[in-house]
Formats: C-alpha cells, sequence, structure tokens
C-alpha cells in the first residue's frame, strides 16, 4: 500500500470521491471518539480556565466573559488545528498516530477537499489561521483591557469567518458537493461543526453593529450639543 | 470552430494554459480599447454625477464626496460587471458582441481562470456582487444622509473586498499562477487592476477604524464624567 499507485489502482482510502488519488495514504489511526474527546476536553479546559481567570474584575459582564472564552476557543483552533493543515500538505501519509494529522484524516470523511488539497479549502484556512487565529487572542485581551478597538475587533474577525465560511460552503456547491464519506459525515462535519462557525459570528457581528453604532450616534448627539451651547 | 472539439484537438481561443478546453469559444469582437474605454468612460461619468450632486451640502467634506464617488463606482463595478460573470457560466460563447461578456472574455487573458469557471474565483465573485454590491450602494446612501452605521458599513465592505482579493490572489498562486496569455494582460489586468482593490479598501479600512475607535473612546470618556458628577 505504499505510494505512487498508478491512477487506475484501487484508492485504499475511505473518501469520496472515490477515484481520488492519495499515493502514501495512512489510515486513520485513533478513533473517531478519541479524535472528537480531544478536541472537545480541550476546547472545555481552556474555556473553563479563561472563564475562572475573566472572574476577577466584577465589572465584566457575563456576556464579556463567554465572548473571551469564545474568543480564547476559536483563535487557538485557528492557529493550532487549522494552523496545521494550511501548512501540512501531506498530513494524511502522516504515520506517527500525531494528533492534527489524525483530526484531518477524520474531517476529510466530511469534506475529502482537505486530502485533496483543494486550493480554496487551503486558501481559507491559511487566511484564518494566519491573520484571524492572532486576531482572536487580540481580542480576548482587548475585551480583558477595555479597549476602544475591542468591538470593532471582533466585529471584524466574524465578518472575516463569516466570509471564510461562504466561501467554503459556495465552492462545496460549485464543485458537485460530493465529498463527504456518509450521510452521518456530512451532517456531523461539514454541516453541524462548520455551522457554529456561521451562528456565533452572525449573533456577535449584530451585536458589535448595534453597540458601535449606538456610540457614534452618542458621539454625534454630544458634540452638537457641545456646539449649540 | 463550432463547439464540442474533442479534448485533444487544438483550441482555438488565445488563453494560458494552452489545453485549457473551452468548447463552443467565440473571440473576442470588441478592440482592448473599446473595452477599456467604455468602463473608464462610464466609470468617470458616474463619479463625475456623484460629484456634482454630492456638493450640494456645504457641511459635506471632500472626503466624504470621493467616498461617495468611489462607493458608485465599485457598487456598480460589483453588482453590474461582477454580477455578470457570476451568473453567466457561458459568456465565452457569446457571440453577439455584448459588452459584459466581451470584458470577461477580455479580463481572461489577465487571469484564465475566468473562462474556465474557477470556483474559487466564481464564488467570490458571487459574494462580491451579490453582498457587497447593494452594500455599497447603501454606503453612498450612509454618507449621504449621514447615518450612525456609514463608516461600520464602509469598514465592512473594505474587509471584504480585502478577503476577496486575498482568496483571489492566494488560490491562483496554490493553483500554479499561470493563467496569462501575455506578461502585459497579467501585470496590466491581474495585478494593476485588482491592486486599486487592495490599496483603497485598506486606506478606508484604517479610516473607518480611527473614527470608530474615536466614538467608542468618546462614548466612554463622557459616560465615565457623567457617572462622576
Amino acid at each position: 500500500m505504499d505510494g505512487a499507485a498508478p491512477a487506475a489502482a484501487q484508492h485504499p482510502h475511505p473518501y469520496v470521491p472515490r477515484d481520488l488519488n492519495l499515493p502514501g495514504y495512512v489510515p486513520v489511526l485513533l478513533s473517531q471518539s478519541t479524535i472528537v474527546g480531544v478536541y472537545l476536553g480541550s476546547s472545555l479546559l481552556v474555556a473553563s480556565l479563561i472563564w475562572l481567570l475573566s472572574g476577577g474584575s466584577p465589572r465584566r459582564s457575563t456576556v464579556d466573559r463567554l465572548l473571551m472564552c469564545w474568543w480564547a476557543f476559536t483563535g487557538l483552533t485557528h492557529m493550532i488545528l487549522e494552523g496545521y493543515f494550511a501548512f501540512s500538505p501531506e498530513f494524511y501519509k502522516n504515520p506517527s498516530g500525531f494528533y492534527l494529522a489524525e483530526v484531518w484524516k477524520e474531517y476529510s470523511k466530511g469534506d475529502s477537499r482537505y486530502a485533496a488539497r483543494d486550493s480554496a479549502v487551503v486558501s481559507v484556512e491559511g487566511l484564518t489561521a494566519v491573520f484571524e487565529g492572532p486576531a482572536c487572542i487580540l481580542a480576548v485581551y482587548a475585551i480583558a483591557t477595555n479597549k476602544s478597538y475591542s468591538y470593532l475587533l471582533q466585529f471584524a474577525i466574524s465578518l472575516g469567518q463569516l466570509y471564510g465560511t461562504a466561501v467554503y460552503f459556495v465552492t462545496a456547491v460549485l464543485e458537485g458537493d460530493n465529498f463527504a464519506t456518509s450521510q452521518l459525515h456530512y451532517y456531523a462535519y461539514y454541516v453541524l461543526a462548520n455551522s457554529f462557525w456561521v451562528l456565533i459570528p452572525t449573533i456577535i457581528s449584530v451585536r458589535c453593529w448595534k453597540k458601535i453604532c449606538a456610540a457614534v450616534k452618542f458621539q454625534a448627539q454630544n458634540q452638537k450639543k457641545a456646539k449649540s451651547r
């Protein structure tokens, strides 16, 4: 099973379309529950840590503390998971059981364009990892220290996440939407997992939009008052 | 030369890569100077019109008037030119000399992924046409009527334009960056024409960022003062 199989040979991988050629593919070694469990577990750990650490200031609202948890979680996901994918074109050949390679071998069952190195997927993941990941961590800091750019930064990252997800889904449809190993993988990985990055950025964008518009209105009204005095 | 040439036959189009198969391709009928001239001429007309119409209010700054010209120009470009492309997969077969089809036949000399219907290009152009185009026209209105969401909307569209251009360039590099008929087409269409949608959105984003942060800071300071009285 080692590499360089001719194009017409069988393809010893679980992905769809079946004629996808992945010479040197090494099957996923960890179980699905281990892969998903480690991700959810470490995410919960990060969120709990941020929740506890952010509880020090009595002036900080529950919403702000939840947002800090979200930004830490999504920022680390962008930088570590998506960053690894963007810069590891041969992850599917990894024989060591390395967790990050296993994640993408498993996720490719929901969307084989990851293993196939689809250029739209790689560019969206690359931009997300390089620009949005660090920006998310900056957002945690901005909320913690009450920066004047806090809402605007959260708005900008959320829009970026929405744009990236839109390109991700639209290109899938344009390319035939036939990249999932099974219905279960399609709905669990491709639809459900990504839906959080549609839903939550939408809510945050709307909230930031309102907060910022209120501030601009406040400034306009009070500067008018000051002038008319 | 009519359609359905077998894959190994010669390809009667001017695009690179030469093996790109475009059955039914009809050569560009208008001259390059006509195509570029009509675009620049009508853009100048739109900008002049907006400039004149926006001169009514003495309170409106020159910067705001220039921004209204930009948003009208780029909004119409997104909706008409890019909108036509996104929803006309067979533009390269158009035999009528229809201007919008000619534009994209000509532009494909700088980036053949347009004729080849690259999914990343189509999805970015589709999102730009459907969401950003109308939003640009809303930005003209928002500046004209001094809406509190004016800066934020301009910021959002500019980020969208930057994200779209980033996906556009990154996917080109990932796919081999070999889509131009000549060096001239590469630099004039692919590099130069797109560079305006990097440069101008960057300047506008930075300006809006500063304006919005100033408003948020103003609100925070004045609400603090009001409380401490």
